[in-house]
C-alpha cells in the first residue's frame, strides 16, 4: 500500500534570467558566508559580482569563502564552519557546482553544530551522534545541472585522509531558496555537461527501481528520463542551446525531488566507493562506467519497472521473449549514451586497476551502506565485485 | 520558454494508519485550536478524540471551535479568529475536510491581522490591502480527499450576505504538516466522495490547460487524470476498498500539488458563481455540471493538451478528423462521470433557474476574476453566459 512523507521546503526560482531576481527575494539572514569553489569560473564570468551585487541591494553583508575543491573535502567544511562561526555568519549562500552546494550544507550544519562531521556521519567511520542544532539557512545558486542538491537535503563529503565519500543530511540541509537560472550553465563544457546530465538520469532509474519509491517520484523519474533523452545530446552538441540547457536543468531539479521522495540505490554506492578511493575519477564519469552491467543485473529483479523506463526511452518492446524486455532499457540507455559522447569512459583511464575491485565493493558497502538497503534484491559483497570487474576497461 | 516559482512548503504524511504518527510529529506550538465542522462525524467516528489524546500525549493544550459550515463561511472565520486571539493559540489544527482545512487557514490567517478578511481578499468587493502578518502555523488532518488545500495556500470562504465565494491565499496559509490517512476517508458517501474526487480531476485538467502549466504541476496533472479514471469509479462502488481510497487521496493531494505549481482556470470561477448564489449546491456538483459544456469549449483552443488528456483517460484518436480528436477527452471524461453515477448532475435539483445565468456569470467574473486571466483564451461575459445556459438542465 502507498505510505510516504513528503517534504521539500525549499523555495526554487527557476528559469532564464532568474539571478536577477536575487536582489528582491527574501533572504534568510543579514550576514552571508558566501561559498565558491577554488577555481576561476564564478570571478571571471561575473557570476560572483552579481550574486555580491545582490546582496548590497539588500543590504546584506558576507564574506567569501573561496576553496571548495572538486567532491568536497571534509577539512575545508570544517575550516569555513569555523570562519562563518568566528564571523557570526547567519546564512551560507553557495554559489557553483553540486560539490560547492554540498559544501554550503555542511558548513551551515558544522557552523551550527559542536565537533567534527564525522560526529554526525551515520555510514562509514562516521560516529552517527544525532545532530543537535540546526544548519543556518542555506540558499544555493546553481551553474551545473545534474545533482539535484538543490531540491534535495543530502550532501555528499569526502574524508580523504580515510578515503571515504558518503552522502548525509538531516531536515535542516534542505536549501531555503535555490536559484537554477540555465544562463549560467552555458559555460560547463560537454563532456561535463553529458557526465553530470547522466548523475540525473541514474538518479532517476535508481529512485525508479528503489524500494521505497513513490507515486510522487515515479511522475518525477519518468519525467527526468523524457527530457535527459530528448535534450542532453542537444545540450552536448551545441552549450549555447538555451532551451535545451533549460530543460537538462529541470532535469537535475526534479532528480534532487526523486532523492527527497524516493532514494539512489547501490550504482551511488558503488561509484562512491570508485571515487572515494581514485579522487580524480568524476562521480558522473564512474556512474556512467559503471551503468551497464549494474542495470543489466538488476534488470531480472524489477522488469516491469525497467520495461516501463525502455518505453519512456523510446525502445520497443513488442514480440521480444519476455526476459528480454527488460533488457532494452539497458540498450537505449547505451544509445543514449553514445549520442552524449560517454559511451565508452574506462576506469583505467583514471589509474583504476583491476585487482582494487574487492577494496572498492568493501568502501562502497562500508560507507554507502543505507543506499544498498534500498535495492530490491540485497547485493552481496561479490556480486557487487562481479558488477565493477564486468565494467573494467 | 520553461519558467516558474516553486515551492510547497507542507510535510505530508501520507498513508493507512498515518493518524497514528501524529503524537510523535513535531507540531508548531504548544497551545492548539483544534477546528472541526458543525456536524457529528468527527465525534461520532472517534477522529476528534485521536486527534485530543495525540495533542495531550504531547503535552499540548487546545481549545475546540467547532461551527465550520459547508463552503466555510466568513462569519465563523472571524468569531473563530477573535477566539484563537483571546485564548492566545499559537496554531491552528484543522480536522475534517476541504471547508474545514480551508477554515483553520483563514482562522490562522486572521489571529494574527486586524481587521475583517474581505479587507485583504483581492478580487470581488475585498479591499485588496497586503496582509502584514504571517498566519499562525496550520496543521490539517483530511478526512475526505479531492480539494488538495492540503498541499496549496489556498482557502475559499464564502462572504453570504454579499454572495461571494472566493478563494484567497498568502505564502504563510500552507500548511505546516498535512496528515492523510485514507482511513479516515471510508465513511463518505458515495456520492460526495464522487463529487470531491472530480474536484481533483478538474483541478488537473485545468491545471493543464491552464497557461501558466510548468513542467512539473503537468506530471503531477496526467497522475491525476490517471488515479482517478482508475479508482474513482472502484471507491464509489465499494468506500471501504482502502487501496481505491488511498489513491484517490493521493490524487487529491496531487491536486493540490498542481494549484501550487501551476492554476486552476475560469471553471472553477463559474462554479463559485453558481454556489455563492446557491449555497446548496456543492462546489463538486456544480463543477460536473458546468463540465462538458466547458470543456468541449476550450478543446479547440487547447487541442494538443486535450489530446494528451484523452489518451491518458485510455482514449484513441488515431483515424479521427483532426478537429474531432480533443473532444475525445470530454467523452472519455464523462464516461467516466457516467461509472460515478455523477453524469446527469442537474441545476435544476438545486433551485438554480435558467433566467439566473447572467447573474451568475457576472458573480463569477466579479469574484473570481484571477482565474479567469489563467485562461489561453479569454472566456467574455457572453461566452460564459453560454456555457452556462448550455449546462443546464
Amino acid at each position: 500500500m502507498i505510505d510516504f512523507d513528503f517534504s521539500i521546503p525549499t523555495k526554487v526560482l527557476f528559469g532564464v534570467g532568474k539571478l536577477d531576481e536575487l536582489k528582491r527575494e527574501k533572504l534568510p539572514g543579514k550576514l552571508a558566508l558566501v561559498v565558491i569553489s577554488n577555481g576561476k569560473t564564478m570571478r571571471e564570468r561575473g557570476y560572483l559580482d552579481r550574486v555580491l551585487a545582490a546582496l548590497k541591494h539588500q543590504n546584506i553583508d558576507y564574506m567569501i569563502y573561496d576553496k571548495i575543491t572538486v567532491n568536497t573535502g571534509k577539512d575545508e567544511v570544517m575550516e569555513a564552519a569555523q570562519f562563518a562561526r568566528d564571523n557570526f555568519c547567519d546564512f551560507v549562500l553557495g554559489l557553483g557546482g553540486g560539490s560547492v552546494i554540498d559544501a554550503a550544507k555542511a558548513i551551515a550544519l558544522m557552523a551550527r553544530n559542536p565537533g567534527d562531521l564525522w560526529d554526525y556521519i551515520v555510514t562509514g567511520s562516521g560516529k552517527g551522534l544525532p545532530v543537535k542544532n540546526a544548519a543556518l539557512p542555506i540558499v544555493a545558486i546553481l551553474t551545473t545541472a545534474g545533482t539535484g542538491t538543490e531540491a534535495d537535503q543530502w550532501m555528499v563529503v569526502t574524508n580523504r585522509a580515510l578515503k571515504e565519500m558518503i552522502g548525509f543530511g538531516v531536515p535542516s540541509t534542505f536549501p531555503a531558496l535555490s536559484v537554477l537560472d540555465p544562463e549560467l550553465m552555458v559555460s560547463v563544457p560537454p563532456f561535463l555537461t553529458a557526465i553530470q546530465g547522466f548523475d540525473a538520469f541514474f538518479q532517476a532509474a535508481e529512485g525508479f527501481i528503489a524500494k521505497i519509491a513513490t507515486p510522487i517520484s515515479e511522475a518525477f523519474s519518468l519525467q527526468i528520463l523524457r527530457l535527459v533523452s530528448k535534450y542532453l545530446p542537444r545540450v552536448v552538441q551545441n552549450g549555447n542551446d538555451l532551451e535545451a540547457r533549460t530543460n537538462i536543468a529541470l532535469a537535475g531539479l526534479l532528480s534532487g525531488m526523486v532523492q527527497s521522495t524516493s532514494s539512489c540505490t547501490s550504482l551511488h554506492s558503488i561509484e562512491h566507493g570508485l571515487t572515494a578511493t581514485h579522487p580524480d575519477l568524476p562521480h558522473g564519469a564512474g556512474l556512467l562506467m559503471l551503468s551497464e552491467s549494474y542495470f543489466s543485473f538488476f534488470a531480472r529483479y524489477v522488469p516491469d519497472r525497467f520495461i516501463k523506463m525502455a518505453h519512456i526511452l523510446g525502445a520497443e518492446t513488442d514480440g521480444l521473449p519476455d526476459e528480454e524486455k527488460p533488457l532494452t532499457f539497458v540498450k537505449a540507455m547505451k544509445a543514449l549514451q553514445e549520442a552524449c559522447g560517454v559511451a565508452d569512459l574506462k576506469m583505467s583511464d583514471y589509474g583504476v586497476q583491476i585487482g582494487e575491485m574487492e577494496i572498492v565493493a568493501r568502501n562502497a558497502h562500508k560507507t554507502m551502506s543505507n543506499l544498498f538497503a534500498m535495492d530490491r534484491y540485497s547485493l552481496s559483497l561479490k556480486e557487487t565485485v562481479d558488477i565493477l570487474i564486468q565494467s573494467y576497461k
